[in-house]
């Protein structure tokens, strides 16, 4: 693996959840892996958990840490191809991605989908530029249309939580008053599809991911018979497909609530956060012994870990 | 002490004076004490000496540093109980206290007064939030209605330089431009009220600070009565906790002067800075020899780390 | 050497370059020089290549970094003697510089030219003020009217890659939408003076640097008559010194092509970085085997390495 892009850089997904858990016992046991090794954080959008996440886990490889928020502290940059740069952009990521290299070892971008034009997220043209230019390492720390960190976290937590060998596992969308890109919900998808699990996603009709993505994984528009004997419900919001980027507002019969949950088999209740309350999700569900959302988080310490571990042991 | 949020946390002021100037001498002494903890600085305001001193305390203890601008690196927080999240707030201290938990050891907040509210700011919302819901220790970096980081260090200073057993110790009122927190004058005051001095305050009328923080502390409206004989001079603006957060903008004449000085018994001039020349006071008395307000911001460095010190003994 | 203000701070251009030559080949060799000294980089403006190529460099010599974005994270500073500080700038720099001074070992300093008053930009407030108030080394990351980290870099570049004893280099102004500094080609111009080279610089008439910068440096106005044998081509765009600030934005005929550096003895093409590609140069120019640009961007760190290395054995 030189990049983490995407969950199709994990060549063994069971394997890796495995090694997690058991980095996890031990955090500290690779301390001297990351002497003298330096990973930039290059931050285009607002981070919570994956910054400090990812620094804890930079620093418990014993690596030097530098945080760069691109959009304020650097120059604007140009992504097109013979582009007249007398506009709006100082920087052609071809030189800022080089020159990036030489000073760090590793790489890590959070770049949001813009959610304007569907062919421009979907080219995944900041993260792609990067890899295409970079001469080190590159981390997606979330992307126009993939969050593949969060997405191993979760594999993590399903690993650690799950009572059978192949739980059902409910993706289902729930209601946001704001438009949001569908990173998580993809590479959550693409990450259930090497589990062995029982995967349904449910969402309105006209919400479907691209095809793609969901290859054969069955839809239900019924969203209490996708709950029926769930041993996981797996929450998030994505803006639409299609209809690029449009947020259904209106339909908050889709909240996720006490009632909902249950109908699963007493399932366990995740979501990536930040989660806002009430809209998307109940007080009583997310405050139920059932939700395992801050221990969900703090997997994303050792999904980071781990890919970083991978990183230094190949360079 | 789990907390350090206000005056109240330190048991004994004298003996953690004396901790910290013993401390100063040596101040990488104790530099294995922090190996592989870690803490986290989140900032929702401006800070300079705060922001600085605190990463240099927990550096000198061998600490690794994760510096965040909560405002706008991270996601807008909601504090209140069951409210329906579909406005501008994105994620609820709840999740956001608890997740940083699991990645850092220690946490330190900046929030400052927003002046709109009384009741609001006197709740304390931001870092009781923290406090009730973060899983790992608290440190106050300026809150709305105490800076206990500051009190500390100004009762290490005023140790350092009296030359009495019991100084007369002024606090004073001074003019500024803007509506000020009265954050740093509440600290020092409960902090004066467990020194031995002989402490008053003067300030205009209209000026008072909260009565269950003055306490039985004489106020003196005449302000050069209250400089006489004095062997400490701290000036702070704050603006009014009767007429809530409404500053006094016209009165030059509380403005600190050489004349004024002259009335003291040769007064040491403090100021917790940062401080609008010839508006609070004027330059020939920031510029005396009897200006300590560089030393003083020294000592917070020294501040912070008896406080870190002292939580990670307890971790 | 106490601070790195400018250029004249280096006693001998050539010896430093072999150092920093030297030292590349073995970054890691002072990593204890650094051990419990910080570096504090205050940021009053934009940047990649000084942000993370400064970091780069103290990580090398085992030193602490604190960054601050100034604007934003600090306060707003005042610079003027006397002021009555009732307006918009919070802490006057006295202070601030006293302060930061009692927290880092050594401070980095990044401060644009304003181009608003070209008296108040060549005095240098922010990095004079800096020097004058502080009690710790000062570099500069690039002030007002120069840049000595990106000059150093440049002297090492052509170092490296030169043929022949006394090299043929030609500044040569190019096209840019909006007003640059001129600090960058001033810098460049007084280390070329302590350089064995024939030095020429080309720019449209009117687009005169300082003279007390030039001295006795040619200036052709004629681009391509200039580009003749060169060896190095040196471009940047700057904004006029004499009708201060003021671009040029018409003239295109001044960016640098593929058939104009045909007319130079295969000279290396050089830039600091960042360039706005087809207005300042084409595509076929940088992206062309004979563009060094990303192997001078990597000799930032050494550069800045060098001047670090050199005030640590000095305090």
């Amino acid at each position: 693996m030189k990049n983490y892009f995407s969950i199709q850089d994990i060549d063994s997904l069971e394997q890796w959840v495995d090694e997690a858990i058991e980095m996890k016992k031990t955090p500290l046991a690779d301390k001297n892996l990351g002497t003298d090794k330096t990973i930039g954080l290059l931050f285009f959008n607002p981070s919570l958990r994956t910054r400090l996440s990812t620094q804890k886990a930079a620093l418990n490889l014993g690596m030097n840490v530098i945080v760069m928020n691109f959009t304020g502290e650097g120059w604007s940059l140009e992504y097109g191809n013979g582009t007249i740069m007398d506009q709006n952009t100082s920087e052609h990521v071809k030189e800022a991605a080089q020159v990036v290299s030489q000073y760090c070892d590793v790489l890590a971008i959070r770049a949001f989908a813009k959610l304007e034009n569907r062919e421009d997220d979907y080219q995944e043209k900041v993260l792609n530029s990067f890899m295409k230019y970079a001469t080190i390492p590159i981390v997606n720390m979330e992307s126009a249309t993939g969050h593949p960190l969060q997405a191993l976290t979760d594999a993590i937590t399903i690993k650690e939580h799950k009572k059978t060998n192949k739980p059902k596992v409910v993706l289902s969308w729930a209601p946001h008053p704001k438009a949001l890109p569908q990173a998580v919900a993809n590479s959550f998808v693409e990450m259930m599809q090497q589990m062995d699990a029982d995967f349904v996603i449910t969402h309105p009709v006209g919400f479907e991911l691209a095809s793609h993505i969901t290859n054969e994984v069955p839809i239900d528009y019924n969203q209490e018979n996708a709950f029926k004997d769930a041993d996981f419900v797996y929450v998030k919001n994505w803006s639409s497909y299609t209809d690029y980027g449009k947020p259904l507002t209106d339909d908050s019969s889709w909240k996720i609530t006490e009632n909902k949950m249950k109908l699963t088999k007493d399932a366990k209740f995740m979501h990536c956060l930040p989660v806002r309350r009430n809209v998307v999700i109940d007080d009583a569900v997310i405050d139920s012994e059932n939700s395992i959302v801050i221990k969900q988080a703090n997997n994303r310490t050792y999904a980071a870990q781990l890919v970083l571990k991978k990183i230094l042991k190949n360079i």
